[in-house]
């Protein structure tokens, strides 16, 4: 049995948690029913299961072929799934109606993301790339450009692609070099070499629109002379379709410890044809309304690719016969028990378990918010939604691919031997995953934006209103017996995050190095809390449940889980809250020749 | 730069901390003063820097390639190498004369092979096996046994193996299949599939002694019904030379994450002829007295990437240009500062030195233990050196193996995108340590064997003498104001390791799942309880070459490292402790089925 799309767990976030019925009312939200909702999990549960997943080892194993035409091919199988892909609908799920999409709210897209990336990664990476582009243009674009490039973007008939990096610079995009000389009719000749462009080349689509990020002659140096362009590989016709070739070429491709079956593309630009999008020197601003969207998905690959290796492990451990339980055979016919019975075993699961429940939960609630920031008519609850958004984007980008990696690595342990040969599936999960801690900025950039800019923008309001909706939660219900243990966790949790914080105030404006030094660990702490939350909520959603009289072990296997979640991972935040209050002097303390 | 053996890290342990020119009166110690010891090192360090170290990724990209009459050609360079290695005499450093090694202490050949390890993983691990195939032979052979094959394992001159896994059985070796039939003339028939076999075919020795578990015809079933055999890929002929091919067989290599230039081996025994060692249906032991020595240097593995990772991210480091730091810039004339300056980027690597440091420091301390317990003519010093390193194994097999991955896991973040590619060191370092958590036993059947074989093993003697040592090292050494810090670190550690173990004593008989649930936390708080030991035993000897006047920074940097590892790295303690003291009932609250 291969990944299975865990759509019950889907259903309890929608529908008993965030009670997405409730919001009927905004715009999508209608057309999204719960029984429609349910139906449109089950067939993407279905082509995820069925088509994409029999493709990630094959993709691993071939890998993407450079040719020297500068043609890439992808691994055998993904053009056609690609092509079946689309043409179900699935890359326009959330996308606009007046585009070519179909207006779904955000947080069902989700469900549907994290199952074609539990499925198969680096396929997903071509669709999501496509949706990051189609994000960026409907930001920026002039409507000439949306109208020509949105229809094609939202359904994924042609691929998107983001180039930023470069030999020179990654996280530092004030080096870039790309060049963009004025061609005097509103068009610009683009020249520079970018590196580790995903999804950069390929023949899924019959075309592919670059979003490149270029230094127009003359404009100021650093971030605010960076403008963005669109510079599509074959120049649209005046019908839509593709036509002349443009001068942008793939020069090869990227070895790469995972994701092979995603083109990381070598792209020169040799005065290629292309357009300003937005205004001159605003670059950045656009691409950052891309990558925001991006680092949501990369935090979702993080989630993916654990659940993926957790069932892999799960079913190994299920199956594989080895020792007796400490407390006596459990399997008396057979040779040995499963190892399932050995406590370490069941940890390394249950471990698993907890941060995936919680973090799916967390992402989810989070996406929502996005749903909201956009559709609800209420200008304060569209303020508190963008608020949330900036603040946990980045939390969500480390703290799900942190903790997701080393889920996977978990599963790899459980597997044993097996684990590490690529006869099984663990190791692949294993390599795919890392990635996600680095792209889209490292998780240590997540966290310098997490405290350096999310935490203090309009004087903190984010992270306050956060803190007392914890506050609000605890106080409404304390008095509830049954979720005594959660609401002392979160309580206390909440208690370290506000100290953490206040430390922040009180010593990194003094000396920044102390911010940075205590930035990884904030956000690590940020990210306990809100599981923390989550598994309040997932728990007083299974009690109701319960209380309804609902006799699915789903519930109360959830509440094993949280209980599970409290007692053995939310430690984790005394460390880190210890951490990150001994400040930056023992960081700082040697210099710089002596590493 | 590649690879830099840190042979300054050695010699101060050796000298500074080990102080081993104290024990010039035992045997092996006499012939090695400090500055002969020094000389081992420094010829040792350039053989790995410069032999080793490049065959290391030629290693990993070539692999080893299985040949259908059954041989295994290693990578370009590896059997020239190997060659230099055995005639350099680097595999005899601790052997007995005797049988042709040269008596050092094991601690001096440690060091040695821990450079061997960073420079070349694979590489080391065929002298590894053929090292612990002498020690079982030494310990179980008959005179004839041992006259015939020590010297040429001693020596390296041929290859020695450990037959153990079969498709049915790794962890529960009761399961073995694997027959042995009496041929009436004192030998064997072995007949059997053996999975996973390191080392178990190549081309560098023109021998491979294998040693073998396996069932005489009508044992006893499980453990108590296992043999020990050498099974020679050639048999020795009346001169000790290679005679005829014995009927065993490489037949596939396994396909796996890293160590690719080490041959993963299926091997077949079609009614090979063997020899038993030692007793029959005592096999068990012997081999746990080589599979001892490995898992010992499978922890010295996991320091050993680590500190090959570590140095390449510290390259890194200093070279890559990227933003600027955050209390202004550090290279003002450049277009962006080293990444160094980061604090986010200083914490990994700070993270990763106050590991290894400790981790190393640890290790040898443990392995200069099984020096006196082989050497030291007081049966007391030799009862607590046993008890030592019987407690202490599975704590370094598990504890570095598991910091060490994560060593390497940092290394590949502080290199950013670049870590990922293939073009930069820290992909190879992060697969190929990975296997060191699960051979040799998982670091889960370490954490069982500590709580459930270790800690009761004459009624907990080794692990009260430990306590008692650190209680006596905080006693003697509370008054020092310049240790002050890792006294109370210490002393604090060490009252949550008894609490912990307390906590087994009276929780673990009652129900085993609480040991089985608690194993592997307990493992971590006895891991960080031994650094923080360690780290005060360095300071101590730090202090002493401050006090004496030596200027050397490399003193202020070690204290200022130790101070990171109680700020930084310490406070992992308490979570471990609350964790394990949750006990099992959230751990196996979920059915077998809700996987």
């Amino acid at each position: 049995m291969s990944y299975q799309p865990p759509v019950r767990e889907h259903l309890f976030l929608l529908k008993d948690v965030l009670e997405i019925e409730k919001l009927a009312n905004l715009p999508g939200f209608a057309d999204a029913p719960i029984d429609v909702v349910e139906q449109i999990l089950e067939e993407s549960a279905k082509f995820c299961a069925e088509v994409l997943a029999p493709l990630n080892r094959v993709g691993d194993k071939h890998g993407c072929v450079w040719n020297p035409d500068g043609s890439v091919t992808t691994p055998p199988g993904f053009k056609e799934a690609f092509r079946q892909f689309a043409d179900a609908g699935w890359p326009s799920l959330s996308a606009r109606p007046e585009y070519g999409g179909q207006g779904l709210p955000a947080v069902v897209a989700l469900a549907c993301e994290e199952m074609s990336s539990s499925a198969n990664m680096a396929f997903s990476m071509y669709a999501g790339l496509t949706h990051g582009a189609y994000t960026a243009i409907l930001a920026g674009g002039s409507d000439e450009q949306k109208n020509l490039y949105l229809p094609k973007l939202a359904t994924a008939e042609w691929g998107g692609t983001m180039n930023l990096t470069e030999p020179q610079c990654g996280t530092d995009l004030g080096m870039i070099r790309t060049k963009a000389v004025p061609n005097g009719d509103g068009t610009y000749k683009i020249s520079g070499e970018k590196i580790w462009i995903s999804s950069g080349e390929h023949d899924l689509t019959p075309n592919i629109v670059h979003l490149v990020l270029a230094r127009i002659e003359g404009a100021p140096a650093g971030t605010r002379g960076i403008s963005l362009f669109v510079v599509p590989k074959f120049i649209p016709d005046a019908d839509g379709k593709p036509g002349q070739r443009n001068s942008v070429k793939c020069t090869g491709l990227e070895e790469k410890m995972g994701i092979h079956a995603n083109a990381t593309c070598f792209i020169s630009h040799e005065e290629a044809t292309g357009w300003l999008i937005g205004e001159e020197n605003r670059g950045l601003n656009l691409m950052f309304v891309m990558m925001n969207e991006e680092r949501l998905g990369v935090g979702m690959q993080g989630l993916a690719q654990g659940e993926a290796a957790y069932q892999a492990a799960a079913q190994f451990a299920r199956e594989r016969l080895q020792g007796r339980s400490l407390t006596g055979p459990k399997n008396p016919d057979g040779p040995a028990d499963p190892i399932i019975v050995h406590p370490d075993v069941r940890r390394m699961l249950m471990d698993s378990r907890a941060v995936l429940e919680g973090a799916r939960a967390f992402m989810f609630w989070t996406a929502l918010f996005g749903d909201l920031a956009h559709r609800d008519p209420d200008a304060a609850v569209r303020q508190k939604a963008e608020d949330y958004m900036a603040l946990l984007t980045p939390v969500l980008k480390a703290f799900l691919t942190e903790r997701g990696f080393g889920v996977t690595s978990a599963a790899m342990q459980v597997h044993g031997g097996s684990g590490f040969t690529e006869h099984f599936p663990a190791s692949q999960y294993l390599r795919d995953a890392r990635i996600a801690m680095i792209y889209e900025g490292t998780n240590g950039v997540q966290a310098l934006d997490l405290v350096g800019r999310k935490l203090p923008a309009n004087g903190g309001r984010g992270v306050m209103t956060f803190l007392g909706e914890l506050d609000g939660f605890v106080a409404a219900n304390g008095a509830d017996a049954a979720l005594t243990p959660f609401v002392e966790g979160l309580a206390a949790a909440k208690a370290q995050l506000q100290d953490a914080t206040q430390w922040l105030m009180q010593n990194g404006f003094a000396n920044p190095d102390n911010a940075g030094a205590a930035s990884l660990d904030y956000l690590r702490l940020f990210g306990l809390t809100g599981l923390a939350y989550m598994w309040a909520l997932m728990a007083k959603a299974a009690n109701a449940r319960i209380a309804a009289g609902d006799a699915d072990p789903f519930y109360a296997n959830k509440l094993a889980v949280g209980r599970y979640f409290l007692e053995r991972v939310l430690p984790d935040a005394g460390a880190c809250l210890a951490k990150l209050k001994a400040g930056a002097a023992a960081v700082m303390a040697l210099p710089a020749e002596a590493f």
